[in-house]
């Protein structure tokens, strides 16, 4: 017998209900980019090696899936590479393609290549799957949607205010209550690094900071103590590990903490602006936090950093988040292009909707009524019916056989289908049908005009 | 200066109005698939390689995309072809994945693989991409939608009329009229061969008969000659060529024609029933045809085989088919799996649409009305009008930036705004807007609430 099939590792199979669900959040979120004024592009699943590899890091670089050339690859395999079996240097000469590795570099290239017929600031949004040969486990996925909106061509501070409230817009459409926004600002690290004489140490003191949650203050000092930063400054910072309060007296605190600062004061000031337009405009169901230990991706981004949380009951880390850029196309030969972009994490979302119990019950574009199969002249005048129903927008079929009555009304039942139609010869010479609520068992003869009110009614 | 980045050989880009244009088509489909009672799944991008090799014939396996291994995919290479340089048996060993090639592979691989959960009979629909090594050419990509509708657990004769009402409803939807959906049974077929003596030839008599729109009836006489169908049986053939009229005068002469074979008889009883109950039933725009020359994927197809033609006005082929097969599963070790399917092909239909002229002018979402920034106090003002436009349905934007006027009236020109906002002192001292018919040049002041249903009333 041959083995049994199966898809490979990090890769899933979608039944009919996780598509329907995961279609009713990219559609949510689809929505409100469009009423944002984003323009959806797609580029394709692959793209040339030289437009991906070297963007990412030399472990982004290991993680891209690439495609071996057709053909008799090994007629133009690196000959030296070929005889020191080394998988590395071969790779480049028998793979001139590779699968999509995030929608930020793709979005890049489409930038540079279509510069000409893109009327800026451009928004766009792009929502398709990526691919990375990362060691799955729960939750991380060799497949997987990205769904990104972005501005490029514009370094408003507004597109930061219109950006949480599109964050707002989608969580509250989408009923997910308590969603807390995470904002910070690459300045606002600079300056605290500058005040306690750590600017050579960025990365370091972030990297460590980002970790406050997790570790606490004494962990936190150790490794910044560690990585040679003076005592001096970690004391300076006291200040930061006590921050507390809402939005404006933080930035209050933020203000004496980064007095001596040009570039701290520069993120203040941007912080403030954002703060202060979506206090004025206000949030749906979202609110607003300003996180200073916030550092995610922050070698890319140059101002506004976000993320997003959720509920503080799910325990899933963040589900979104994005930042500000100078810099999108230099590594095509584009210089100063700069832009300010988010994203949603589509698997998380879909986890915290399902523990919570989030998606409607009509998420599933189901059949709403199955005809009842007696034979080939009952099914003709249930098709014929069918067809009028389907009109007024009812889902429905027949089943295809004239088998056991049973066996079809299992199969309506196994299929949560509510609503039967039951058509025998009493109901063709009387043209009526016996329509049957599944959830109740309860029968009636009715007409067809009253068979669709009754079933667009209960639908 | 960096060499300006393109796509690779035979994909694509797609620009916001491309996206908008085939998810409109995409849509269409979509939605009847589910009135139809049919359910979407989706499978991986990839497979592993042993699901898809071997399933397509040699010339398929060469097209097949494969996915190189991770890491040191040498070390696990196969050492004989590697030394004999023999790409074609090195692959698999350094490649076990490899990209989807169709969706009926995966689709026979979902249903072995998840028979258990699966409630037959399983009408499911798949709308994804796939990739092929052809040779680009006009109209031929390297990436490209498949589009598959499939019932398998049934061989009830109803699922054919359903599919000839499914194709009716999608091109009426889509306003394309003329289209001809074309009809065959492989019993026919076969009937024909045994009827002139050449059943073992069916595959070169249906080669050669396919080819009678093309290159006339002496070319296909003389090819079937060549192929050793004897003379005295092409004489037999004769009434065949000079088939014509409607479905039912054809089905006459094919009873004289297949009198002697049981299985043409058993064909053309099929098609009788199918057509029967279309007529019964109607069609709104399409026309159902008896074309006895369609041979489509007759290896695989075991009863009707259908065809879908554009409109005779727009040179472009089929636009669609489909048929019924005996065993889906088999290849993986799961007897008995009968099914009737059918595909549309996208590109062909976006083509034919955009020759027509068919798609609808809203078909793109894009920005109903721009705000006019002209600076921050403004700007925050018209961010409160913008949310509440919003929230009525309305998609709306700021221009992000206090640019020149000139400027930001050019961008809204370029990206085809229909309205334009502009808010002054005066406007926020009145607490009124100023809208602009950016066709007309019109201009007039107006509350909140005519803004609003303004817009609302021209888009």
């Amino acid at each position: 017998m041959a083995q049994k099939p199966s898809t490979p590792k990090g890769t899933r199979d979608f039944n009919p209900e996780q598509v329907a669900k995961r279609n009713y959040i990219f559609n949510t979120i689809r929505n409100t980019f469009d009423t944002f004024g984003f323009q959806p592009i797609e580029t394709p699943s692959f793209e040339n090696s030289e437009t991906l590899i070297g963007k990412y890091g030399d472990e982004g670089d290991r993680l891209i899936f690439k495609i071996l050339n057709s053909g008799d690859y090994l007629a133009k395999a690196n000959q030296q590479a070929y005889s020191e079996k080394d998988s590395n240097k071969l790779t480049s000469s028998i793979s001139e393609k590779a699968l999509r590795y995030d929608l930020t570099v793709p979005f890049a290239r489409y930038v540079v290549q279509h510069q000409n017929e893109i009327e800026f600031p451009f928004k766009r949004y792009q929502i398709q799957p990526v691919w990375r040969a990362d060691r799955p486990q729960k939750g991380r996925f060799r497949e997987f949607y990205q769904c990104d909106a972005d501005v490029v061509g514009s370094d408003s501070l507004w597109q930061e205010v219109e950006f949480i409230q599109l964050y707002d817009n989608v969580f509250s459409a989408l009923k997910l209550d308590g969603i807390t926004i995470k904002i910070n600002n690459r300045k606002i690290l600079s300056g605290i690094a500058e005040v306690i004489g750590a600017s050579d140490k960025l990365i370091d003191f972030t990297v460590a900071l980002d970790k406050l949650d997790k570790i606490g203050e004494e962990k936190v000092k150790q490794e910044m103590l560690d990585k040679g930063i003076p005592q001096s400054g970690i004391e300076k910072l006291q200040p930061l590990f006590s921050l507390s309060g809402n939005f404006e007296s933080q930035i209050e605190s933020l203000k004496t903490i980064l007095s001596t600062s040009d570039e701290g004061q520069k993120g203040i000031e941007e912080l403030s602006f954002i703060n202060n337009a979506i206090s004025e405009l206000g949030l749906s169901t979202t609110k607003l936090q300003l996180d200073v230990t916030l550092a995610r991706g922050l070698n890319y981004y140059t101002g506004a950093i976000f993320e997003v949380a959720a509920p503080e009951n799910v325990k899933i880390g963040s589900i979104g988040g994005g930042g500000r850029y100078d810099d999108l196309t230099g590594i095509f030969g584009m210089k100063n292009m700069s832009g300010v972009g988010i994203s949603f994490g589509l698997d998380r979302i879909y986890l915290v909707l399902e523990e919570l119990d989030l998606f409607p019950e009509t998420v599933s574009k189901n059949i709403e009524v199955l005809f009842i199969n007696f034979g080939d002249k009952e099914a003709l005048f249930s098709l014929k019916a069918i067809k009028k129903l389907r009109t007024a927008g009812i889902n429905a079929e027949l089943y295809p056989d004239a088998a056991k009555m049973k066996k079809q009304m299992t199969h309506a039942d196994r299929r949560n289908i509510p609503f039967v139609v039951l058509v025998g010869e009493h109901e063709i010479s009387s043209n009526t049908y016996t329509l049957k609520h599944m959830k109740t068992g309860m029968q009636e003869n009715v007409t067809l005009e009253s068979l669709i009110s009754e079933i667009k009614k209960k639908s």
